[in-house]
């Protein structure tokens, strides 16, 4: 084989299949929902970024996404002396190219203001010019006009929260006015406990986006990522408005690297749905257990009582465990599963 | 991330999980089996193999195999200076290691003789060494009334068979009398395009095999295999029962590389679990799909009319294709599904 | 370890090092030179690009490049509605970052005509706009007059060569007038035999060039290159001065996953820079001997009067090779060194 | 290619090059020394490893590694009923596939006692057998008489050691009666820091040992490990007698993931060695460079008056570094190279 390859390559020229294909991102079937690996978050050479609107398109397909959002700043425009501001650009050049890989593109801008009250994304807008304002209570009432969905972006971003995030008294008035449902708890390569612990007290919707604005594979190498942060949306259609009332109803998980955050009830659902076991031996004091996951995701446990003791269940794989034969089950603290700040999920072992 | 674990790196010792991980291989669901991992035929120091037996079992569990067989050759046995020639042992000493794993064992041994007939596994065997016999006749006869399932072993093995695999009078004689049932197609590094022509001819079930003698991660790497040769089995239960049914009604498919060599109504069935299709768009002329293949096998396919233009279609990847819009699908061959050499299977796309 | 690593990801947030890594590609020292690591084509979104020129020389820059030129389109700008055409700008926004990398940037367009007689790249230009001409002789005459050095692109480009690549006479009038001195062997994802072995006969200097419009991991990715095609100059000084001299006296060799391509001299001497011996012994008949390659080449080498036992020698690494004991050496060809097609470099074993 | 290859995947059988390869460790050149790679514990089924000796020297010569010892139990045998106790054969068996390889192989045995004192490896012994004697001082007696280098091995194994490494009188004994000269650092899959001390202190040579049981390729596997655990010895030749005078010497790093742990001078050479800079600019209050890593270690530094701010220089890369502009050159820590518990070397940047 290895002799084969090396002969073709001295003999003749390369084909190249110039064919792209899209590597798939296993997560687990959850009866009456599509589980939506999303990105609300990113930029191109229209503000910050550096490709073209097209690329996220095919960057996104690619990595196995469902649908994004390119939400260029309405106010940071740096490449304008090359590029003229043009705010509903990036969606129109991205269009066909998302249309012909089925991806769903969501038409979104990024509200760009100092601290507080800081950047918001609104999604779902339908005039991004109209938006660009220079009050931002005049840009998120606008956003909500056209039906936006709007998250509040990176709270904990060093540059405008240098000692962590704080949830100011700008931030409580426009929570009030309902001018902001969801909340980004990971950006780009951090995540924020403390707003984790807001998302889940103030039922804000949970988002973990990319925020990339290089290609998104120099971002994926230069922080050592196996992919990038998303937003898991479980809707019960896969379209734009599928995806517009899961996230109204604050049916979504953040992914980043193994943890996922969220609600208590869609951790347990996305667990229960990708681990499944086989009784190998019961003792009369331990069963052994394997205990096979058949996700992407990974897993790491410790039985409550016994902290010190971890199994790792990564993506694609089986453990071996034993587990105390008790009448009602153990009782493992699944620690990469946090609905809030150092608080993880529980579940019992055995599975019923 | 990176610098927490190099600080971690200095700043503490290591702990180690001493936990052992299993890679699940992706095969589809087919209703009404299970569908074994599986590889019988391997070597350990108890003949001219260079690892322990328990080893055999550890790292087919780790490489997401359901069953194997341990089949030590009874007449090659170097290592009798220092290791005593010893038939069972071998199962013996493995046994407790597989029942830890919930890894099934079968009973086997190899059958080894000069050409012809060459060499046999026998599978479920009852006494190993009254197989031992000098004359071949006699061991298959032996084996036979043990109730254990035989099959000729790389018919194509150069050391033997010079000039590619020959069926000679022994092995029609043998044949005849029922004395195998099975035949590898593929053995270690190759497979035998010819020997696949006569499983499908003679009805023999196909096998594809490791024939491994070294620990199993330097087989594969110095072949620059993915994963070793397995023989898929399709059981109507997880058991070595289930598994000598299948055997014996010829429910099985070789797997190398990305080669999947069997009978057509098996290669269907895996394409078909394998791959869904979700409709991009419908235009007039053509119909623009996404095949997704979750499964961990890949496909290669050529619409019949135009064989130049190939799809590859790896392992939980998905590519988007365009087919003609005609009344009745159109055909494509799938050129790594293999009922007879060079015969690929065809199958019509758009899916039902 | 990894049950630190998994706390570590639990209990705090992750920091970002938010620093950029060169992974650096192994050449030998050749006495002398600099083996510098370049490419000389490639586009942005100020042509048909997709990305900012500043993301070229951050990619070149990690991938382990000395040198590159962007050479956009002067004729071809299917961004101009949104990004007007701007000759020089590509050179001038990239210029920082590749300073800050210590990285050279050249200077270069790509003149873009329909065949004939194609694309060709301008080199070390002064003028971009001004090379801009309908007629292509004019245009080439300006990139002269300012002391370029031009080179024929992709002479084999299926879309402009669908029969394979063709010296016109259009070809041999520019030759004449020493309008271009170099040539493309290898473009993008393949490489074009015929046009080495004119390379070889007209003394052009050899090129092996990305062509790059999308994200550099993008391409490598998709085409399933460990690397992009890069040109290996031989300088006597790391400075655009350095390559402009080597390239002019052709002091270069094209290198294209296992390929490198160019005068026998420089391939040599690439051999024997970067593999050693060891004698591990000595017998009557053949020499032991141990190689060692300590580049990021690979070699594959067959005696010459054995030609189908073929020893693959893989970057850093090393192979234990049995060699006939004769008395001026045993002559063995280096099928992946080429200078012309089909006609592999021949060295002796043992070294010297 | 990638459709070629598929083509020939179906067309052909597949050619095997049953070719080992040797991955190279790329460590600098020292002046006046060879960095030998060495591993002076490991376990075949003559004691209780699970492989046969010959693959011991093979997995070593691929891994890159220049010599090695196999040090089997002397007391501990558990394999005695299939494997009779044969305390010189792993290395009569070995030593052929050694030769072969240009592997250097110590002939070595492990002495096998509860603690105190624990386990000690006598290697380059002549004669095995008698070394087995139930009085630990007459063992190690024995050993000194046979002018074997002693090592005591895993201080801090827990299984013996359950509080960490303890210094018993027994060991005062022993070392002051010049019984044992050297002591692992580094075993299997941990460090004791508080061992490196003891190193330091009495002047004891440093190891970093495999203690390998498994195929290694297991190991690595199940540890998530790049490579082995690896004593680097700085040998004037490379020959037994080579390696026996730097051990003697002292002459030696321990090497455990990105570790290094020895000498202050030793790692300080290494790092000189392995290191070198390029000056991208030179402002007044900051120099800008580039520092280049072409050895396959890594490294993780940091200004001494700054520990927070780190820069990793991984294998084979380069990184860009602002260093202030002093007189005398800036103080960094290179944490990962450690004489002592938390002492790293310093070294100052811009190097000279």
């Amino acid at each position: 084989m290895k002799k084969l390859l090396f002969f073709s390559a001295v003999l003749w020229t390369f084909l190249s299949t110039a064919q792209s294909v899209r590597n798939e991102i296993l997560v687990p079937v959850i009866p009456g929902y599509e589980v939506l690996k999303c990105d609300f978050h990113m930029h191109t050479v229209f503000s910050d970024g550096t490709v073209w609107p097209t690329v996220r398109a095919g960057e996104a397909w690619q990595e196995g996404l469902d649908a994004i959002a390119i939400t260029d700043h309405l106010e940071y425009t740096p490449n304008k002396e090359y590029v003229p501001v043009s705010h509903g650009t990036p969606y129109v050049l991205a269009e066909k190219t998302a249309a012909g890989l089925g991806l769903i593109l969501i038409k979104g801008v990024e509200i760009t203001k100092s601290m507080p009250p800081g950047h918001f994304n609104a999604l779902f807008v339908k005039d991004e010019a109209k938006i660009h304002q220079e009050d931002y209570r005049a840009a998120l009432r606008e956003a909500k006009a056209q039906g936006a969905f709007v998250l509040w972006n990176h709270p904990g971003w060093k540059a405008q929260a240098p000692n962590g995030a704080v949830w100011m008294p700008e931030h409580e008035e426009l929570f009030r006015e309902g001018l902001f449902n969801g909340i980004e708890v990971v950006n780009h390569y951090e995540w924020y406990p403390e707003v984790l612990g807001w998302s889940r007290d103030k039922n804000l919707t949970v988002f973990a986006n990319s925020d990339v604005h290089d290609p998104i594979l120099n971002f994926l190498k230069q922080e050592n990522l196996e992919r990038r942060p998303i937003t898991l949306v479980f809707a019960t259609e896969r379209s734009p408005e599928g995806i517009r009332e899961a996230l109204q109803q604050g049916r979504t998980v953040g992914w980043f690297r193994n943890l996922l955050l969220g609600k208590t009830e869609w951790l347990e659902t996305l667990f229960l749905a990708s681990v499944s076991q086989r009784i190998i031996t019961a003792g009369e004091k331990t069963t052994t257990l394997q205990l096979t996951n058949l996700s992407d995701f990974a897993f790491e446990f410790a039985e409550s009582e016994n902290p010190e003791k971890v199994t790792l269940l990564p993506a694609r794989s089986s453990v071996i465990l034993k587990v105390p034969r008790t009448e009602s089950g153990t009782a493992y603290q699944v620690r990469n599963l946090l609905p809030g700040p150092g608080e993880p999920v529980t579940i019992k072992l055995p599975l019923n």
